[in-house]
């Protein structure tokens, strides 16, 4: 078989080039894509126009430039600054955006919004990663909105890293991945290292108390996260494994530890409180998974 | 070689006898064993009295009936009441006090400090489990106290579970270690219930958060993990990965975004005042693991 003709250059804009927009810019370059880079800095487009990148003048100069921009922005407020301006907007029409800065679920459902509006195909995405990791098959990055606009843009897409993955058509989808992932990984680490500050309280060296942990992670704490996912799948929290109200002695008895030691009980605190709120919500003999129906009170389902 | 000859019956009294302290009777009866159990409700003896258990009629008469006292009621203050009348403290000198009930390790440490008075063997241990694992090679249970007296009565603690494990001399660090992995455990399952409920808000179901959960849980949470213990190891936070600043910055988004979502914002915001205390100290630029030196700022290490 013969490969197909060669298509014209795809032309990408970046605009924004922080440690990881510059990232991005460096992982499209390649003879196939002709990529464009902006950044209210001018210098650091530097060492991207020495690598082959072309250097606009202004935002509206990188939209013209393209059929794709990419924005990767210190936020939603910066991003809409730039592309709300009418020079920008009257130019969007019909082109691709993919929105890469860091925001909340609802900036990037009220960014699709505003695409629609100006007929601009949107996908809202996120990089969970460090910028290092751009252009290797590492890296973990997320997308949503309309399903064939991913699709039709995965290829180029996937010169981020291979493993690109569609987490839904709510354009929220991925920032709402991101940031539960983020939850995890923060209270995962956070709580790691108070263990390890109430260890150390009394002489239990951090040496010692990690090998500890990671033995309980296999044992008990990746156990019990298997148990409580799939309990939130069913909804259903039988009381079968350990009781609500249980934990609620238990995350006492951990915040009158860190007291005694000395040991900040800002978590351990937080923890308490929530596993009272499912106590006082009637779920103390209910499973700790049951914990999900009390955060998500005010949460309006879809 | 012969087998040496059999000793005298080992004489155990167990003191509460609630699911745990019943488990831990149930796993000491055997042939070779004399065991002993009280509890205040009589009626929960008579399970362990069908299997053979004495069933003493007063706790200095529990006391008075073995070497070796293991007591696990539902708090110190319950065990203090017990073990401090002088008709029971009397009598325990000599002899080897197990305190299994759920503590602090201050509480352990003035236990400790009791037992020395009274010229009591004393050992502090912790059991991170579940009644239904006593007496499974899965046991997970820790102890301190005078090495020597660990070692002396491993051969029956192991009863209990072959894996039993010595946490260190002072006789709060059993106490500690177990605090230390289910803050952990606890802090690990409430920001992935959080994530969970945060994801739902925009339409992602369960399954489908979970496995993008586990997935990141290998490639971004364990390996960040491992990195946070080493540098808490040699107290050297470079910033070399991601610095605190970025945690603060991050850890805001994640606040704002469970507000929007009309999700319970109670423990991001708890991260996020976490992670602005150690930029107030100056760790901004550090790496997350620095957050470990403004946790103990208030905690005595020994």
């Amino acid at each position: 078989m013969e490969e197909p003709a060669n298509e014209e250059p795809r032309r990408i804009s970046v605009i924004g080039l922080g440690n990881m927009g510059s990232a991005l810019a460096k992982a499209f370059i390649m003879p196939e894509n002709q990529v464009t880079v902006w950044n209210r800095t001018a210098s650091k487009a530097q060492p991207l126009a020495k690598l082959g990148a072309h250097v606009a003048g202004s935002p509206s100069d990188a939209v013209a430039a393209s059929d794709v921009i990419v924005v990767c922005v210190p936020s939603y407020a910066v991003s809409n600054t730039l592309f709300h301006a009418t020079e920008v907007s009257g130019l969007m029409g019909g082109r691709t955006l993919i929105q890469l800065s860091t925001g909340t679920p609802q900036e990037a459902i009220d960014g699709a919004e505003w695409a629609s509006q100006h007929r601009v195909n949107y996908l809202d995405g996120a990089i969970m990663d460090v910028p290092e990791r751009v252009g290797t098959s590492d890296l973990i990055h997320f997308y949503s909105g309309r399903k064939e606009i991913f699709e039709s843009h995965k290829p180029w897409i996937d010169h981020l890293g291979v493993n690109s993955y569609f987490a839904g058509e709510n354009p929220g989808s991925a920032s709402a991945l991101d940031c539960g992932i983020l939850s995890f990984g923060f209270g995962s680490w956070l709580s790691f290292i108070h263990g390890a500050a109430l260890c150390e309280s009394v002489g239990i060296p951090p040496e010692q108390f990690s090998p500890a942990t990671f033995e309980s992670l296999n044992r008990l704490v990746l156990p019990t996260l298997h148990s409580v996912s799939e309990m939130i799948g069913r909804r259903d929290y039988p009381g079968s494994i350990a009781k609500i109200k249980q934990y609620v002695t238990a995350s006492d008895t951990l915040v009158r530890s860190s007291e005694e030691s000395g040991v900040d009980s800002r978590l351990p605190a937080t923890i308490a409180d929530i596993f009272r709120t499912a106590l006082n919500a009637n779920y103390g003999e209910n499973d700790l998974a049951a914990v999900f129906e009390v955060l998500r009170t005010q949460a309006t389902s879809e």
